[in-house]
């Protein structure tokens, strides 16, 4: 195996267990002994916990950028479901990024940028996701302000959903179905669902009653 | 000082502690030490970091109850700011139970039914907030489902709201001002915007000129 490759899969179980245990529960001995590697070979890869952290959350903005940098506006509502389904998933993937957010920024403070970075590219994608929508009259945003209201309602609900969804019903967040994915699609595009034209907010219902 | 005063002292300063240092950081010495009280004193107190969590839990939903079990149904716009403004206050106070979530149900999983408690009486409040709304004409619900997908995302919106805003900036969460708490009151309303009677939404957009 090259270095890459093994620098590869120990972010891939790094990422595994920070999702499965809470990124504070995980240290780089854990990762080591769930890859049967000692300590010292870790080492060689990566000095430090922060070090894969560094990488994951590169690796995760890597990941995000062709949804985010995509120059392609979305016309309708199957393609802001597509959109939302995609970029979530990303995010559950490496959910560890949202939930353990305060931890991360706590004891890593350069990770800081990173999140941001993450959050704020998101931001401006959704934003840009309705104005394609509204440019192609799929919906109607009566204002800007709304606009950004909107916007920033859809992405604290697309990236809180799974944690919140898991308090609700009084669980600690452990393993994520894609029942959960798609009742959060949904209810990120729920938000919407007054501004949409009536056709597009049937098909939203049509999509909701196919995914959930 | 009654026994009484001191069990409630220790509470109010592990409360500012968790929520300032992050509930993990915050061990029974850190409170015994802020309180210039030795362990053993407090111990006679609290037998754990578990017991005193357990405590503000209580505390809380105690605090949360006179509004989340009021039988006065909302009127107007200015009655859903007065409640969202002031279960926001309320959650700001008590924010660790928010922020620190999985933290605290991965280590005290007893603290599982009072979170989900907490939340299930703010949705069922938030609920019933807009059924009053309806009833008196300051809005319209177009459908039951509309009406449940509301209110959950104005209860994800309100709880998530602070914690959300500082990892947009790219801080990790500190202090909280009169602005982020106001702030997030209109992003929570602003989730209804669409649905208020035309006087009513004119209201909303005085409101948070007033206040942000």
């Amino acid at each position: 195996m090259t270095r890459r490759d093994t620098k590869s899969l120990i972010c891939e179980v790094a990422r595994e267990l920070f999702n499965l245990q809470g990124t504070a529960n995980v240290s780089t001995n854990h990762v080591a002994l769930e890859l049967d590697m000692s300590p010292g070979n870790l080492y060689y890869h990566f000095r430090n916990k922060e070090a894969i952290l560094d990488r994951l959350l590169a690796q995760y903005l890597g990941e995000l950028k062709p949804y985010t940098n995509s120059n392609a506006l979305e016309s309708d509502i199957e393609d802001a479901w597509f959109f939302i389904h995609m970029t979530s998933e990303l995010a559950t993937r490496y959910r560890f990024i949202y939930r353990d957010t305060d931890y991360i920024l706590g004891k890593y403070p350069p990770a800081a940028q990173a999140v941001s970075l993450a959050l704020t590219s998101l931001l401006e994608a959704i934003t840009r996701l309705l104005t394609g929508l509204d440019k192609n009259g799929a919906l109607q945003l009566p204002s800007d302000q709304a606009h950004r209201d909107l916007a920033m309602n859809m992405l604290i609900v697309c990236t809180q959903w799974i944690r919140f969804r898991r308090h609700l019903a009084g669980k600690a967040q452990v393993d994520v179905e894609a029942e959960d994915l798609n009742a959060g699609v949904y209810q990120t595009l729920s938000i919407v669902m007054p501004y949409l034209e009536p056709s597009q907010r049937q098909h939203l219902e049509n999509l909701r009653g196919q995914y959930t």
